[in-house]
Order: C-alpha cells, then structure tokens, then sequence
C-alpha cells in the first residue's frame, strides 16, 4: 500500500464535501476543494487541539469565515475525529436537525467556534478572540494561555467593511496571534473579482501592519511553512493563498460555477477519476482516516502538559481561571449591585441611566476582573471606561479596548470574545449607531452568547444633534429580535437591577439601553428585591378603587407617569403605574402575574419616546399612547418632549378622554 | 483698507463657527476651525455653483461627511448668499426649527445635498453621486452634465467599514470626478488618533487606485494647487490635508477638546484676539463679506454657458434630461406594469416573486432609461440584471453596477444618486442582508428620498442555507422605520402593483420583499386596478353570513390563507381573506375602508413566515397568528413550513379553536 500523502488527505476532504454536497443538492462546493491543501497544512501540522476535548480552553481557534464553505468544516471535524460530526451527521447535511446545517452553527462541543454566514462577521470574531486569548495570557501567563486563532477567508469578506475595520484594529491592536488564510480564487458569486475589485489585498494588509505571506494554497508544503513564518512575526499575519476554486471538479474548477453550482453524479465520478480516487461515496479508507486521526492526536501530549500547569497554579488563580472559563462572577458581585440600589434609593437625586451603568460598571470591575469593556470612540460621553487601562498592543491587561468608529467590529468582537470565553465582554456606544451593530448583535442572539450590548443617548433626549442621532424607532427593532433581552431602565435603582439580570444569562445576550439627560428617580426602595426581574412590575398602584387607568412606561418617560398619575389620583381616578424595563421577560411570566400587572380594568396608555410599534401587545388596538409617531428633530431636550407632546399633560389629557369614550371596568381590548 | 486675503476669509468662517456653537451652548468646532482653509480653497477657486440657483442639475456636489462640524457647511452657505441660510439662521444654530440643525439635514434648495451625522455615510453617498455624474455624461454628454463631487471626511468616517467599501469602490471604478478632503487632525472623540488606527490613511487609499496628495491644510495656495492636481488626474483623488483642529481657538486648539467642548464667551473673546479679528459676535466686515459673496459669483458665466448648451440640446434628449432630473417616468410605464399584470392572471402558475420582480424591472428598464440598478454581488439568485450592461470605469453607460459584497456602501450610493437626481436608482441583495444596508436605510427614510431597496429570500423559504440567512425579525424592524412603505406582495400582480405605488412615491422610500421560492398565483385579476395602492384588500370575501373568521396575510404565505378559506368555507364558516402587501399604506386610509377590510365581526388571524411583532395593531391581543416565533434552521423550505406549523391544516385549526373560545360575532378586540 503506497504511502498516505498530504494529497491523500487533502482529497478525502474533497470527496467527502462533494458526496455530501451532491447528495443534499445544494452547497457550495468552492471552499472545501478550493481550500483542501489549507486545511490539511493547518490541521495535519500545526493546529492545537483535541477532538477528545473540543472545549479544551486553550485550544486554538479556527473560525471558517466564509461559512458557505462549512463543508470544509464539517470534513475537517469528521476526519479528526470529532465525534459530535459521525459519518451520519455529514450524509446528513442541510437536513433538517443536522449538525451540518447549511452554515456553521455554533456547536463548541462539536467543534464549531462561531456561526457564520453573513460576511466578514467570522474575521471580526476571531479579532475579538484574538483580544481575549492576548488578554487572557497577559492576565494568567503563556503555561495555561497561549493559543492561537486561525481564519478562513474569502474575497467576499473582504468586501465587507466590517472585514475592512477588523484588518485595521487587528494590526493597530499587534494581535500576532492572529492569521488569515485567504482564498484567492479570483471568482466571487458574480464571477471575476474583477468585477467588484482592483486593489492588491496583500497591500492592504501590509498598510494595515499585517504580516503578508504569499503562496501557492494547493502546495501543502509552502502553506505549512507560511504557517511558521506567522508563528514567528509578531504581526497579525495574512498567508494569501493563490487557489482554484473547487479545483477537482473537472467542470467547475476555476469557473465563476465552481462556487456553488448544483453537483451531479457524473461531478462526482469525473472528479473521483481527476483525483484518482477510486473510493466510493463517503468512504474513506482505513489509512488515509488514519492519517487525518493521527493529527486529531498529536496534540495530546500537549494537552497533558497544559493541565499540568494548570494544577501548578496558585489555587486562586486556577480558581480565578475556572471561573472565568465557566463565566461564573465573584460570591459578592450581586452584594456590589445591591449596595449601589440602596445608596441610589435613600439618595434620590436626577441622573442619566448611562451615568449610573458607568457607575455600576466601574464598581462590578473592582470586583469581577472578567469584565471587558469595547467602545467606539465614545468615551467621555457613555463614561464606562473609568478607572480601566486601555487594551493596547503593549499593554494586553488592558480591560478597556478603543475601537475606534467601527461600531459593527466591535460587536462583532463581542461576540468572539463571548465563544472564546474567560471574558466576559460589553460594549458601548450611542442607541442610534447599534444599526451598524445590528448584524452582530442578531448572530449573538442566534449563538445564544451572553454578550452585553451597552447603549446610551437613547431618545430625542439627545437634544441638540438632531434626529440622525434620536433613536425612535431602534427599541421596536430590538425588541424584535428573537433571543434578546432589551432592558430600559428608569432610574439607578432600576440600573442596578437590569445589570443584574443581564449579568445572569447563559444563552442569551442582552441589550442595554440608558438615556443622555439625567431624569429623575423613581424608585425610594432599592437593594432588596430585584424587580425588574419578572420584566415590568406595578410600581405605583390604583388607589381608591379598582384600576381606571394603567400606565405603562419605560426609561426615561417612567417619572413623567409617575407625575400624571398623581394628577389623575387627585382627580379621583384610580390610576397605576407600571413600569416595564424588559418586555422580553415580562412575555415569560405566567397569566395571573401578567394580569395582575397590567390590570383587568379600566383603560391603558403606554408611554415611551419611541413609535408606538409593538406596543399594541400590551395595549390592545384601543389603548392609548404617548410617544413618537415620526422621526425626532434638533433641539434642545426638554423642548423637544414639549414639541413632540410627550409630557404629563398629554398623558392626563389622553386618560380623560379615553375614560370618556370607553365604558370603564371593561376588560381591556 | 487692507486687501481681503484667503485669511480673512478663512476666519470669517472660523468667527462665524464658533458665535454659532458658542450661542447654541454646544456643537463641534473642530471641522469648522480646521478645514477653513480647505474650504476657503475649494469655494472661493475651484467650486462650480451658483447660491441663486441651488437645484442646478450641473451643479458640483460638496458633502460634508463629518457631519458633526456642521456649522462649517453653515457658514460657507450663508457666506457664498445662499438665501436659505441668512444671517438668523445661523444664529439659531440648533435651535428648533433653524435650517441650521446640529447636523445638517438634506435640503437641497439651502445647499444641503445630504443629511450627514453617522460617519461613513457622506462618502458613501459621494461615491453614488459620482456614478450618477458618469453615468449621466456618459448619456447626456459633458456640454450638460460634467461636475465634480466634493467631500469632507474625518478620521471617523475612514474607520467606519462603510468608508473603506467606498474607497474600494470607487478606486475600482475609477471614478475620476471624486475628491475626498481628509481633515488629518490626528484627533477623534477619544483623544489621539494613536489609540485607534496606526495604519498610513494615504497609503491604504493608494493601495485602492486612488491618487493621494498631501498638503498643509491651513495652506490656501496648496490645498487649491492640489485641487487643480485632482481635477488632471483621471483616478479619483484624496487630499490629505494636516490639520490642527479648532485652529484658533488658543485653549483648545490641537486638543482632544478641540473636538466638542464647550465654548465660553472668554474663548471668543481670545480666538478673536488670536486671529486679529476686531469684529464683534456674528459681524463680518463688508469688505470680507464681498469676497466670499464674489466666490458665489463666480459661477455665474459658466452657469449661463450650460443654459445654452441645454437648450442646443436635440428636443427628444433635453426632454429626457428635464424627465430624469423632475424624476418623472416614461407615459407609458404604467402600461407596462399593466400588461404584465393581465399577462400573469391570465397565466397562472407558481412563479417566486423576486423573479417576478427581476422580469417587471428588466421590462421598465427598456422604456425607463434613468433606471439604474446595483447589487451585492447576487446577480445570478437575484435576477435584476438581465438586458443590463455593468456600469464600469470603461462603460459609465452601463445601467448595472456591480457592489461587491458590500451591502452598507450599496444602501447609502443609493441615496447618494437619489440625491444627485437623473437617475431612477434601486439596490437589490438578500432580506438577511438588509440588516447591514439598515443605517443607510434610515437616512433614505429620514431625507424622504424615493430609493428603492429591493431584497429577495424573504423568510424560512430560503430553506437549506439556514437561520443566518432565513430572516424572521427583519420584515417588523422594517416595518417599524418612519416614513418608508415596506411592500411584500404575494404573487406576480402584487408584484407589479407594488413597483407601481413605490415608483410614484418622490419623499418616501420603499423596500420592496421577495420570496426565493415559488409560490402559487392569487390573484386571477390584473392590469385593471392597482389593489395594492391601499396597502391591504379584500381579496376572497366571506361567504354565507357574516364573516365568523378573517385571514390576514402577506407575500408567499397568502396562498395559505386562501386554501385555508376554502376549507373553512366547506365547512360552512365565512371566512375572508386579506391580502397586506403594505401595512404603512393601508394604515393611512380612513376608518371606514380598514373596517371594511379588517372586517367587524370575528375572529382575525395573521399568517406570515415572521414575527407576531408589530401584527397586534390589527389582530389585537386575541387574535390568532400563524408564523414563527424565533429563529428558522437550516433544512428544505417544504419542511420547514410543516417544522414551524406553518401549513393550511395549523391555520384551519387556529380559526376553530378560536371560534370555539371567543362569542362569535363580537368586535375584535
């Protein structure tokens, strides 16, 4: 029997992703046999990892960026025996339930880093795993940290500006961890890159401070020594891999088809005779399985070494490492958000939500060294850096990671450093700009990772910069967004309270929204019981009779229903207040709870500066609502409320006369 | 008296700025004080405008991409005797109602070509303007139209990916009319520009094609010399000018605080004495008030020069070019539509709407000629190019322009030739992809421009590629932004009454939602009456009594209704069925027709492959709603409607469950 050869091996990934890709009649077979050669240098040689323990924390990373490709992943798991992605799961593809779903899914136990997909959100996230790995190693030493972050990418990502803004900070940031493997196969879905781009890539990377290490992608030789080369710069590095994609396939290869036009049977024989693979569909012989085995274990030595240093460390350090890795914050942080509810309650005094997440930011960090905090160039304003270090090339230990303007990197960041794990990251910026951020957020909350996405400047509070800057419709579209908390809360007290909540999650990621302007409080009890936890609570009740009107308010517009109800209450109407910082988990609550908060009588106004879009839910077709109906303007704030009529007489006003049109003590519509 | 000298002028604006923000309490005088000289050089040597005549199609284009240091757009417009923005106006600067906004806001009779605020956004629009220019004298010929267009950019809006897609683009297409002013302040929001990029702004734009010439900033004589360079050069140009920002103001010149803190009488007080500047607040000497009123003459020659040669025009043409710039259509592209319409009812058969879409627009194009269509690199699934040649730097006559895989640039050059007017522009890519084209999307929806955002692969249909592209979330976060028709029309009639309605809108945008798969046809009626025009209709009538059930549905789920109906039908309950192709327009119709649509009587349920989010407004709290309620997966669409319950037999069920708990007959609630 001949020897097996790289070329063996890179062709085992070859027919696998063909087979598969035939059999479920769509995929893209570009990447897989575009990149083989790629694959099985990284892999074969140079990778750290365990297919026996895919959640070893200091296994290095590899993200396939351009997930369309994932066939390359699924190959590469199957083959080095990751036993999450069996023969079965890979005949499976794009089947309905199968861990080989069209695009990578988030599986770390089977060895899929991140989802991926849309592009250039794949390079982000290894940015951001890169962060938390040199960050990691600043914080616990090279013995337990020290691993690398391997990205596949395409021209498409590219394109992306988001895949622009990663090249800039990853060579700003020194991030030698870090290396790219571009498939430069000249085709994208359109055909020619020609046709959408002239400039020299490897350039760009040089400008931006990257290492750039050109080769032949289809020469597993030259691919393994520009892998060496990165290891040895302390660069960021792009090793450019000049490939032909979906080379193999007689028909496709170099052709603009090759990305993803439909295979047939006679694909697969013509490629099975251009190979000179005379194995069958999915069957991979004894001993070129063996050799793709024998990569998923020549780690183990490593593997062994590792968790021997790890029980070298100090017992709080280990201690400390374990929590991190497990996301587990210190005994006393819920203490930390209490004391700071109870300072705020028995101190009432006006403040800006974003102010006091600031505040409580700071005092979590004293205690919670997990803590990472990204901001796009808002610093003074959003006040969430405080006595943090910036995050530099120089100095990793660093908690606070300028990231310049580029809003979506950064959540895309968040998100990497969230799969990567041992950090526990949030970023910050103003409301109106998460629409840059949005695509990231949405793969946070389909990951289920708890990343933490900090906004301020949340309304035409914002005044004077106008409406580019006031988010008026921005809370509808996050409240949409399935798997994520959106919390707004009113006061300090309830500041506290909706870090608390957010800080617990698991699996789902959480939007915070904070306000400009200082409002006052309107909470006098804090510290004691976390109320915000069942999402909207009944702050103020009816009194004198059964409920004749329910407002329903959140953030910053809370204290302006505090202040109608007492103006109903004087006129003898019985009036409660609620107040709803998460609708997400209100939704959660059973019936009877539900009921009792919003009331089974009388009329109900909703009160947000925000479209009314989605509240409905809450108030019925009838209910009433004091809000925004259209874009915000220029001005100063307290202007704008009067203008836009957001103020406690139109909420005095709008009870009267929906209690005069309506029959009261009817169930509300 | 001293003669005028470009000084004078330059701190004519300086004076002007800082009076301004100093007066309003707040603003950004760092653009203003440290790009005086930059547009001291461009208005008063090079600019080709006339303030009398803002709209002048030939008109040379000047965005101010910084946004935030809008009071240097101010000045140059009241200084040059734009009428709009007279010496009040800039003295309410921020104020409500001023034309004078924190940040300008689109109104091109004032001078205002774009609104500007979140970065990135103004050179992305530059670069579509520039595309309309070539493509426009690629049709017209440059007797008519030969302008250039101008942009001011910060440090921001080249960190933001949104400006490196532009810089790619528009180096890739050689858009030679283009030039950016790099306001090098070597300063940003949080301090030195050292704590966020590293990277040679001026290399990474030559990495690109572009042509970089580097200046003093505060030089007059170099910037207009390097301004004549940009003009010989056929690449498109930026000119890196080294700047101090607020230069002027002694405390805060060259500071972090240059940026945006606030000014205090004492700082007019010492800039002025810094600048020699004896004049009092908002007082520009006569003598330097003429000089700038001169730059805004001396346009005027040139300005009647291009009356004449439009007048020497054929008739046929001139009248093509007045229709593209008055935006009006060809007389007979309604019965274009219209046949379409009554070819497909008279021919039914299942058809994917975004093929009906590509077939409407590759018809309209052949008799609309200012129809411009561009894509992110989806031309093969998305169908929109057809008989179209691509616009290139070879063949500005071509109508198709090939993105790239840049969404978010694609969005904004959109706006950017909206803006530009004479072309008809619409972009198309994946409705998972909107996500990233969003922030350009709101700016559309808040300059009121008539772009239109086309999108296919609408829901679960796209099937095998999975949730990251299935999007269930997106259509209510579209749905939620102001002033923008969001249509999804359900088969090939609803496909052309919706291009209809969104192509005679001249304020509002449009996104028009398309399936990937076919679905059956519902409307045996077309080319007679657009029904799409109230936004929902009546489609199948309830029969046999008062309606007991009514179906509300959109786009490739309206055919599930309908067959729903007719088995509810056969068992003897009344059920119509409404077609909601666009909610925003069948909101503005009065009470009496939603009535009659929504129906009286029973019980409503939405079906839609999405969110429940948003459909309370019309199903209230208690009605029925098949769709999904979280994120799709990857797997065949037939299965995934049956995976996700979104099937005939689960809407026949909701209506009898419903009826069965609910008083027949009663008012929805």
């Amino acid at each position: 029997m001949a020897p097996v050869t790289p070329g063996h091996l890179a062709d085992a990934i070859r027919v696998l992703a063909i087979d598969a890709i035939e059999r479920a009649t769509e995929g893209h077979q570009g990447v897989p046999l575009g990149m083989a050669e790629i694959a099985t240098a990284l892999y074969t040689r140079h990778l750290r990892f365990n297919p026996q323990d895919p959640l070893w924390p200091d296994r290095d990373r590899v993200v396939l960026s351009n997930g369309h490709g994932s066939m390359l992943l699924y190959a590469l798991l199957h083959l080095t025996g990751y036993q999450k992605i069996d023969l079965e799961q890979v005949k499976s593809f794009r089947e309905l339930g199968s861990h080989c779903a069209g695009h990578p899914e988030y599986d770390p136990a089977a060895g899929i880093e991140v989802t991926t997909g849309p592009l250039g959100q794949g390079i982000a996230n290894a940015v951001g795993m890169a962060v938390a790995e040199a960050h990691l190693r600043a914080r616990f030493g090279e013995g337990v940290v020290n691993h690398r972050t391997y990205a596949f990418v395409g021209d498409g990502c590219l394109q992306e500006g988001i895949g622009q803004e990663a090249i800039q900070l990853a060579g700003h940031l020194g991030l030698g961890k870090l290396t790219f493997f571009w498939d430069d196969n000249q085709i994208t879905d359109d055909g020619s890159t020609e046709l959408s781009i002239s400039e020299n890539v490897a350039d760009r990377f040089r400008v931006a401070g990257w290492q750039v290490i050109e080769v032949d992608g289809h020469d597993v030789e030259a691919v393994s020594a520009a892998i060496t080369l990165a290891h040895r710069d302390p660069r960021p590095s792009m090793i450019a891999c000049k490939t032909v994609i979906a080379k193999g396939i007689p028909r496709l290869q170099g052709q603009r088809g090759g990305h993803s036009a439909r295979l047939f049977p006679e694909d697969l024989a013509a490629t099975r005779q251009a190979l000179g693979w005379p194995h069958g569909g999915f069957d991979i012989p004894s001993d070129i399985l063996a050799g793709w085995r024998a990569a998923g274990e020549h780690g183990a030595q490593d593997y062994v070494g590792w968790h021997t240093r790890l029980a070298a460390l100090p017992a709080a350090q280990a201690a400390a490492f374990r929590d991190g890795q497990d996301g587990r914050l210190p005994e006393c942080w819920q203490d930390v958000l209490a004391d700071y509810a109870s300072e705020m309650a028995a101190n009432p005094q006006p403040l800006s939500t974003i102010q006091c997440s600031g505040e409580v930011i700071s005092r979590l960090c004293t205690v919670a060294p997990d803590l990472l905090v990204t901001c796009a160039d808002l610093e003074a304003p959003t006040n969430h850096k405080r006595q943090l270090a910036a995050f530099t090339a120089t100095n990793p230990a660093g908690r606070y990671v300028h990231c310049g303007v580029r809003e979506h990197l950064m959540g895309a960041m968040v998100n990497g450093m969230a799969a990567h794990r041992g950090v526990n990251p949030l970023s910050v910026t103003y409301l109106a700009f998460s629409d840059y951020q949005r695509p990231a957020m949405r793969m946070a909350a389909l990951m289920g990772l708890p990343a933490k996405f900090v906004f301020s400047h949340d309304s035409i509070g914002v005044g004077k910069n106008g409406p580019t800057h006031q988010p008026v419709e921005i809370l509808a579209a996050l409240r949409v967004m399935p798997n994520m908390l959106v919390f707004r809360p009113a006061d300090a007290v309830e500041v506290a309270e909706c870090w608390e909540v957010a800080l617990e999650q698991t699996r789902t990621p959480s939007t915070m929204v904070f306000a400009k302007q200082p409002v006052p409080p309107v909470r006098g009890d804090g510290g004691v019981e976390n109320r915000v936890r069942r999402g909207a609570y009944l702050l103020k009740p009816a009194e004198g009779g059964p409920r004749q009107v329910t407002l329903l308010a959140t953030g910053s517009e809370v204290h302006l229903a505090v202040a109608a109800r007492q103006q109903l209450q004087a006129a003898g109407i019985a009036t409660a207040v609620v107040s709803m910082p998460c609708w997400e988990l209100f939704d959660q609550q059973d019936a009877a709870y539900r009921d009792e908060v919003l009331g089974t009588t009388g009329v109900r106004i909703g009160v947000e500066a925000a479209l009314r879009f989605g509240w409905d839910a809450y108030l019925g077709r009838q209910g009433g609502f004091v809000g925004m109906t259209g874009f915000g303007a220029s001005g100063p704030a307290d202007q704008l409320y009067q203008h836009f009529g957001i103020t406690v007489e139109a909420i005095v006003q709008q009870a009267h006369s929906l209690l005069a049109s309506s029959s009261c003590c009817k169930e509300p519509a």
